[in-house]
């Protein structure tokens, strides 16, 4: 057993470059596998490397500190997905403090989670009346915009595991809906449209687009499960107002992350595995795969005219997207634009005029121009590559890119565990000739392995150019050890300046993957709610026990430090509803409702109401008792579930 | 509607003091309710206090920034409970930063707590195969002992909702056993013991004690439901190696925290509601509750006499501790020292002397001397009162107190959301009769409503007065808002100077409650594990498929970027268990597993083997794939997961 404590974290880390320690890593775990990276240079050089990050900044850091002092709020508020732990969380930005979590996929017995009946609601049932899922793996969160920016309406996020998109309520920070998308399996990038593509007066977000990883037999029943040639994957558009799934679209290749444009015209999917194989070297035996670029008006009319077919049980209209059904780029549904090998992202440049891919397995960036995309769908350009203006070397494992509005992009290498910043107008440039441009303003070590990266309103026609989130897989040794299993590290980097900084390293538990830094302006939230925008409110003249049958519903109030029964009284067998609405009037006075044996945990915000059913299947005395911390005699707040047997 | 933006935070607390708000909260809520309450100064009148806290200190802080420049570690590690979340954290000190979650009472896909055949073998299952407990409230955690000190073996940590104690091995920060304490209900306060009451050889711990708070009828099956005269609550003793009931003590009134001596001899429980009432005001009857002390030599002498009873099914032995039961002094097994009103906490100083209770319902602490328990149990001591030697005045809604190894006591505050610094031989001094002596040092504003206080080191002989954390149970405007669930607030002081300094706010998912906060020299984790200790490892000798009957058994290991199959074939119906075995050794090298559909999703740290069982009960084709960000071609990490029809 290797076993860290504080002399070996000196010797190893702090007081000399950390480097060396990524470099034994490094060379185990990644250049170690021979399964087809691109060159890979030395990693263990890196050793000999100044660790300029990891170089200690003045105690305090000075103008460029994250620490908001006591009393003070932070100007940024960022919401991220949390992989697979399946939730969404709220991050003060720059102090990296946790404002929230927000449980989605997964269950969370503090709120009640998949334990009221109104969660359970969202989440789904089975016969047996058990949650359907209790798991998921959320990888994007994207707002909802209005002229290009975020209207602070909602956030969408995404289930990778079982194909799921829930939207979240900004003004109560809640997830309202979760939509099971059908014919799909890893559901992966996700994006919300900017503008209507179709009415030019819509200027906000009314559809969002999903895209789908793995290749998998129509109707996935049993049948076809030997043949891969049969599987396909399809791209899903759901109505942002409704939930529901519009339409879907078949398409060749994985896809992966999903980016829309700023007139609303295009939704695009970068794609690995354009090679449909289904194994390591099959996904990777192409040089190159491509951006998919979706003409929402296109697939939108065929829909309308009748020209789709459905999977099985499903009744969501399918088109065909596919390369060799559309032949002809004045009616194709599909644009394919070939880029760089295995790419994992696109993203889209805050003026409007470009999307970005990353290579992964090939050290470059590609750059599209979206006028060319829009040219080739009016058969103006001869082939969808030309709509390709630059592709720069920026390093080994690009994977994601950011950008600051000022010109300027963050590509986040997983490879290099480097941050590069290069000038888009300098890539074009070089693109085109020119010898002595430089493309590569900079690059910066971060701690370790970069995934997602992400700047302050930088996927808004906003970007400010202020901070950068790097939000990197591996910690290491970045923070005391744990155990085997590491928290990871979120580095916030200032690009406001001329030069990079570093300006701290927070934690993420498992797994960060993206996100977005939103203004504190923008997001205008309820702190307490309206009793009668809840029809179930238990108020004066209802509160009570009624009884029909074996069923027994206990209509209850809470106000600090009391229910408004001190005893409840059931018989054993009973189906039990309580029905709780807490009549406390100030901001953050929630109540907590827990019952021992019976596994009953929830909570309830002021003026909100919530309800829990279940069978009294045990006899005995039974405290009900405040979990939250209400009140100096919140101890004391409980009363007697008494079930007789 | 009340809705928050940044204009109303400005307005409201931002340019101003605080309190303002602060004061009406506290009108309406607690001093609004008219249920027995001391009397309470005017809370509103705090607005026009200057608020201290909320100054805003200088960009930075100076020599007391809170701020880890990247790179850095944090000096402490913080063991904290998460209340009605289930779990534990782990937090760096001064950061403030998330280092871990450690799933215990609650479920947690990321990891797989409540997935994996392992942590459901902990967590325990019903006879159709569910959780028992899916939910859980855990109020206390504390760290293993000795020679008086943390020996970073274990952490254990209640669960006041079902009455289970849990074990955390520190080695690896994972939860390893779960008891069920029989009998009891409310299971609030517990405490290591520090060295064992018979063998002075044995300096280290070896018994948990665990306060019950709720009375119940014994047996709870439902008789006696109705007649609250023949409940009752019970102290508990968990071996601490092996995790199994020792013995019960039936005491009277409620019990709420717990505290051991640095000698052994006794263990404590603070109560409340000696007066076993069963509603509001019965519980507030008396003017004065007890703190009880637990004479563990006399007690398992009498275990081992035979002078015990059983209840029900539980086989555990329960002595009688009630105070009717134990007349002479000489033979007791439990010591009632009066203290003041509905106690909520009790203390141990590092110098080993005194035990300190707070009032709550009473402006004062109760400060006992611990040798003069002692000489009441030999029949030296006149009356359980006299044990008490200063009751000082320190102000409204005391509730716990934490130490700095220097003499001074600091009290959380909960009505005046104040932290109070004091001087306990100064406190002593006046109870003895000095009018001039200074006991009340000073008292610094927190932000709002403290629960409980922890300073570095606090709980062992080694406190060493440098951090002290109040864990407050209201944040109303100290973050950005985020809706009507508030995050809460922890805020750092700094206790090393003359004067309290507040370092920090930071942040705590709902609902933060004790924690310990441990030099990091004293931690020591194991990062990589040994193969060899899971019994169940899957080598490349035994790797594969093998089937008896509808039982099928995958053997897989993973090595980054593949698993071992990249195909596993089933039939519909089977009874699948997988075994995943991790084979790389590299530190953070996590893998994970998800099954789409099959609500599969857990991870496999480095060297480490998990397992899990399903029906595969869906035919189809799954892609299993890796959820843990593992290497470039991660994504490109899944396998066939085929059920055939």
């Amino acid at each position: 057993m290797s076993s860290r404590d504080d002399k070996q974290n000196a010797e190893e880390g702090i007081l000399t470059g950390r480097r060396g320690f990524l470099g034994k890593s490094a060379a185990l775990g990644l250049a170690g596998v021979s399964m087809g990276l691109v060159a890979c240079k030395d990693n263990g050089a890196n050793a000999a490397k100044p660790a300029a990050g990891a170089a200690p900044a003045a105690k305090g850091g000075g103008a460029h500190s994250i620490e908001v002092p006591p009393g003070q709020l932070d100007e940024y508020y960022s919401f991220i997905s949390a992989g697979h732990a399946g939730e969404a969380r709220i991050i003060g930005m720059p102090s990296g403090r946790t404002l929230k979590r927000i449980p989605v996929f997964n269950t969370d017995c503090m709120v009640g989670w998949g334990i009221t009946n109104e969660s359970r609601a969202i989440l789904g049932t089975k016969a047996d009346g058990s949650l359907k899922y209790t798991t998921g793996d959320t990888h994007h969160v994207h707002g909802s915009y209005k002229d290009g920016t975020y209207d602070g309406r909602w956030l969408f996020i995404n289930d990778k595991l079982h194909g799921r998109l829930a939207r979240i309520r900004m003004d109560i920070m809640e997830c309202d809906k979760i939509t099971d998308i059908p014919n799909i399996q890893g559901f992966h990038g996700l994006f919300p449209d900017k503008r209507d593509p179709v009415d030019e007066k819509i200027n906000y977000t009314t559809r969002v687009f999903c895209g789908a990883e793995f290749h998998i037999p129509f109707g996935n029943d049993g049948k076809d499960v030997n043949d891969p040639t049969k599987w396909g994957t399809l791209f899903t558009c759901v109505n942002a107002e409704t939930m529901e799934v519009k339409w879907q679209c078949r398409v060749d290749g994985n896809m992966d992350l999903v980016a829309t444009t700023y007139d609303g015209k295009f939704a695009a999917s970068n794609q690995y595995n354009t090679e449909n194989g289904y194994d390591l070297a099959g996904m990777m035996s192409a040089e190159r795969d491509a951006c998919a670029f979706f003409h929402i008006e296109r697939i939108e009319k065929a829909v309308k005219e009748g020209k789709f077919t459905t999977i099985g049980t499903s009744k969501v209209p399918v088109v065909d997207g596919r390369a060799a059904s559309n032949p002809d780029p004045k009616s194709a549904l599909v644009c394919y634009v070939p880029v760089a090998k295995n790419p994992h992202g696109v993203n889209a440049s805050p003026d409007g005029k470009y999307f970005v891919c990353s290579g992964k397995l090939s050290p470059t960036a590609t750059v599209i121009q979206l006028d060319l995309v829009a040219k080739w769908f009016n058969g103006e350009l001869k082939e969808p590559r030309d709509a390709v203006v630059a592709e720069p070397e920026v390093g080994l494992g690009p994977l994601h890119t950011a950008f600051d509005g000022r010109g300027n992009a963050y590509t986040s290498l997983f490879l290099d565990s480097q941050c590069v910043k290069w000038n888009v107008d300098a890539a074009i440039a070089q693109y085109k000739g020119d010898k002595n441009v430089k493309v590569v303003l900079e690059k910066m070590d971060v701690h370790y392995q970069p995934g997602h990266i992400y700047s302050s309103m930088g996927e808004t026609k906003e970007a400010d150019g202020k901070l950068l989130n790097s939000g990197n897989k591996f910690s290491k040794d970045r923070f005391l050890p744990v155990g085997p299993l590491h928290v990871e590290t979120e580095q916030l980097i200032d690009i406001s300046g001329d030069k990079l900084r570093l300006l701290a390293d927070h934690t993420a538990y498992s797994e960060p993957h993206d996100g977005i830094i939103v203004r504190r302006d923008i997001v205008k939230t309820v702190q307490v709610q309206n009793m009668d925008d809840f029809p179930n409110a238990v108020k004066p003249e209802t509160a009570g026990i009624t009884r029909q049958g074996n069923k027994v519903h206990v209509r209850l109030m809470s106000q600090a430090p009391s229910y408004s029964m001190p005893e409840i009284k059931v018989k054993k067998g009973d189906e039990v509803t309580i029905t709780l609405t807490n009549h406390d009037k100030v901001e953050d006075l929630t109540h907590g409702c827990a019952i021992p044996t019976y596994n009953i945990n929830f909570i309830v915000n002021p003026q909100a109401t919530k309800s829990v059913t279940f069978k009294a299947d045990h006899a005995g005395v039974f405290w009900m008792y405040c979990t939250h911390f209400c009140h100096a005699l919140h101890l004391e707040m409980r009363s007697r579930f008494i079930v007789e047997a």
